[in-house]
Formats: structure tokens, sequence, C-alpha cells
């Protein structure tokens, strides 16, 4: 008699488990998709409400300001960045236009124009400061470095093409195809994820 | 005698004008060339130091950060613009994407979603401000205005698929057949131009 209640109250621990399963699992497809749904945002919206992360990178803060995945944008994508000093990009390159706007601080912007070669090979640097504008052309090998030791480098980037898919070097002589492709990128990886499917 | 010399002279200052209206003539193209020419503009530039204008239109300053004539862009262009109090667009639309950074002011967006109708109809209206961002979708009829009476409202506009191609409505009734297409647009008119053709 014991091991029957054991028996029922092990069934009933599994069928408990399996509700508690299928709801969580519920609630994370529903917090991501209301994250990530473009419904119901307003028009206009506050930058500094708009949520910001540093996707694993330390010294790192992203805002999607007007997204493919967030808000719907089919052919241009804006992003408000800072890095904090001594912080860099990846050494990359998209198939894509980039725009960027610098709103405070300063850095250095490496670009290996030459990729028609088979490596990005030695970048020339160029100083950027304040109220400075600069494009990226499509497919060139670039870095962002703020050199700054004292303050932030924060700019707007503009991209096409949205989203971005980002080919990484791990330095200026890697092979461009030896680039590893990050699709989707970071702060692309939420939404651009289809719901898991119920394994229940 | 007289007449000899007078017609002597009356045809050396016909051939005078002809050299300085030649001169003039490549003076023009040259200028013209040199500030559309996409060849030798530094890849970092100061916005401060790019060239801004109102294009006919008083209280606005126009900036063209980084533009399809100007700059070689081929898939999306940015703008510095600047509207006085009381300044504002006219009611437009456009086959392209268009997101909005407000630096700084305030001001209203009138939008008529309802580009399926024959006109655009009664605009919603939201209120922009500083740090807000708000995009445009594609072909919707929209105005912004500065309504704040003691600051100007800048933004930084992105666009997609420039140069832009717009067409504008006299007011929110006028059929969507009936806006007027303006393109070039005043900005990009200087330097859309072909070279004119050497008449003499």
């Amino acid at each position: 008699m014991n091991k029957s209640i054991l028996q029922r109250n092990s069934a009933k621990m599994v069928e408990c488990c399996m509700s508690l399963m299928l709801f969580l699992s519920f609630s994370a497809i529903t917090v991501a998709s209301s994250q990530c749904s473009i419904t119901g945002i307003p028009l206009v919206r506050n930058i500094s409400e708009i949520p910001q992360d540093n996707y694993g990178r330390a010294g790192l803060s992203h805002i999607t300001v007007a997204g493919s995945l967030l808000h719907g944008m089919k052919e241009v994508e804006v992003w408000l960045q800072t890095f904090a000093p001594g912080t860099h990009t990846p050494i990359h390159r998209h198939s894509c236009e980039e725009v960027f706007v610098v709103l405070k601080g300063s850095g250095t912007l490496y670009l290996a124009s030459d990729s028609d070669g088979k490596y990005p090979g030695k970048p020339q640097e160029h100083f950027i400061f304040p109220n400075s504008t600069f494009h990226i052309p499509v497919n060139d090998a670039h870095q962002l470095w703020n050199t700054n030791k004292h303050e932030d480098l924060q700019f707007l980037v503009v991209i096409s093409r949205p989203p971005v898919k980002v080919f990484i070097y791990e330095d200026w002589s890697m092979p461009h195809t030896a680039a590893k492709l990050k699709f989707p990128y970071y702060w692309d990886e939420q939404c651009y994820q289809t719901p898991p499917k119920d394994e229940l």
C-alpha cells in the first residue's frame, strides 16, 4: 500500500513537473515574443528607455534604436553604441553600407581597404572625434577602438541590409575566406530565434 | 577709319566677351564638379565643416552628412537638419524607409498612415522630443513641425534608396495621384545636374 501511495505520488510529481515545464516553456515563449514583437511598440520612442546590453562584451553598451527584428525595418537599421576606454570592436567585415556619427569621445578607426586581396593586410589608421562622420565601404575589414583613456566613445551607427551578417577576423593577416560568420549577430540572437519546439 | 577702328574694337570686344563667357562657363563647371566630386573627400569628416544651406526655405539648415551624390553612398543617406521655431517640412511622401533621431528641441510629427486610400486624410499627431526616435513607414504621407516657440528642432535623418524622390502635397486631402514629384530634391539639385553643354 505504501508502494502504491509512492507510485501515485510519483505519478503526480511527474504530472506536476510536466505541467511546470509546460508552463515555463510557454512563459519563455511569451517573454521572448513580447520583447521581439513589433506590434504594440509606440511610434515615437524614448531612446533612453530602449533596452541596452553589453552582449557579453565588457565595456560595451548597444541599443538598437531602429531595428529589423525589433521594429520591422527592412532597409536600414540604427544603433547607439558606447565603448568604455580601451574597448574595441572585433576586426570584421560585412556586406552592407555603414555610416558612423560620433556623438562623444574619440578613438581610432582601423580600415583595410584592400578587400580584393586574400587577407585584410595592414590597416590605415584614422582619428575619429566628436561630431565627426565616416562610412565603411562595403566588405572592407575594419575595427574601432576607444583609445581615449578618460572618456567613453559614443556613436550612432547606420547600416543597410539588416539584420547584419558579420565576418570576424582574428587578426589582419587572416584570409578573408577564414573569417568566421557570426549570424545572427549578438544583439539579433534573441529575436532571430524561432520559438523552441514543444518537445512534450 | 574711325569706323574701321570701331569695327575692330567691336570684334575684339565680342572675342573678349566670348573668352570671358568660356572662362566663366568652365569655372562654373569646375566649381560644381569640385563640390560634387566624391574623390579627394577625407574619409573622416568634421560635420561642422560640411556645407549647410537652407535651400530657399527660411529657418532650415540642411547638411548631407553622408550622401549618395556627395559621398558615393548607394543604400543609405544621413542628413543633419535644424528647423527654427515655427518652421516645418512640406506634407510629403517617399518610397523609402526613413528614421529620425531627435538631438534637440521638440515638435510634432503629423503622419497619415492610410496610404491605401485616395488621399492622406487627417493625420495622427505625435509629440517628438530630445533623444526620441521614430520611423516613417514607406510611402506614408507625413510632415514635421517645430512647434516649440523658443528652441530649434534638430535631428539626424536616415533614408534608404538615395537620392530621395519626394512627392509633395498641398494639403492632407490632396489625392496621392496629384502629389507633385520633386526630383532631384533641393539639396541634390546641384550635384545631380549633368554639366551644361558647351554652346559656344
